[in-house]
């Protein structure tokens, strides 16, 4: 293995790209939701909080994003039997609801966005849109 | 007095318009920086971590609009022999590192925004420049 | 600005040539340390307390290490009239002793590294061998 | 009973042997996983984080070698029902996934590895590989 190896960075020009095609098909939708985006070690390059969302549900929604960078999986992928125990684990910065995904650069995971505040599989359609909002 | 009052409240499309108008003038600058945009209670609207910029400049940032926000005032406003015993009062939620402005609608503060990364009377060049973007 | 970048990332193999390197030199000459080296997001990707080192200085040589990775410098680089505030700004993250260096691959920091428990210059020499073991 | 006893401690050498162990065993296995080492009193000796573990593994693979120091067995032994009241009790220090071997010598517990990021009962092959390394 080399010591060294190449690898991708998601700009703010990309963030800003992903939050406003969540936005938009949020407002589609017609769900104010709240929008967080990480880089590959979990750290916050983006957030929105729409207006009508509840303030509540920032915390959760970067753990779909931090959840996502980290396992390189969309969230939701514990059994609820193991739930908890990791959850404790990773001193509740991993969360099991669904709304997070990896974002993908050639294979690479470089990131994750997490959505929060519309039913699970409208915070997916958002974060799909925000993804492929990306000039990759 | 009244029992209850009206007061205003920033949208997301405000916010993003500051994201917008800040990124535009700290890449005119040649800085790249963190912003954040918070609420009247201090909870995070809007955030963007600019390509370039450190990532331990996101946790004084968000403090630089917070203590706005809550002081309604520019930050730096504390004298140097006060300073450790109001951080350390409050937590160390409030900085008195210059770069934070309040939010100000009608003589009323409705958040605040933090700049950090660029030298100081940059950082409060680029977050007047994101306040002067907002259509109130 | 493009919306996704080129970088790279230090792998496990790289690590553990600098933690040889490190090592070996602090042996030459004579000084047990505390070795860590962080990704560029600042999480930890390897660390080595040697025997005779101080279970105490396990915690600033992290933070060394953290913040030459955020930075991009050598630790040491704040006056010390700002080193309380920035201290505190940044969550006690940020340390200002010196014997942090950042790891650069062409041009470009990647992680840093942390020295801690011999004297600063000597901290500094380790630091810099541990650099040099690396294949570029 | 005498006012002090003898006991053994581990070295860097010792720890970096295992780091070595676990890492050539992880390879062959196709598992990249994080690996931790505690001294008896769980004090951070060696830790490296794989390419292609994921970093959120950190913290519980720590709390697994924790873990095993202080109790000195494998960690795991818990009921699930005594589970969350002892995590929860030892403030979140403790873990009962399966991964943590105490480090033992002479029928004596002188410290706990913990390996992280393969199913429990490969990460427990891989903490036997490196306890075997330890020329004792």
């Amino acid at each position: 293995m080399p010591d060294i190896v190449a690898t991708h960075r998601l700009t703010d020009e990309g963030a800003r790209k992903m939050l406003d095609a969540a936005t938009q098909k949020a407002r589609e939708i017609g769900k104010p939701v709240v929008i967080a985006i990480v880089d590959a070690g979990g750290a916050l390059v983006a957030f929105l909080r729409m207006e009508g969302s509840r303030f509540l549900t920032s915390r959760p929604t970067i753990k779909k994003a931090v959840t996502a960078a980290s396992h390189r999986l969309p969230t939701g992928f514990l059994k609820p039997e193991a739930e908890l125990r990791m959850v404790l684990g990773m001193d509740n910065r991993l969360t099991n609801l669904p709304g997070g995904l990896p974002i993908v650069v050639g294979g690479e995971v470089i990131g994750g966005i997490g959505i929060g505040g519309a039913p699970p599989d409208e915070d997916i359609v958002i974060a799909e849109a925000a993804l492929a909002a990306l000039d990759r």
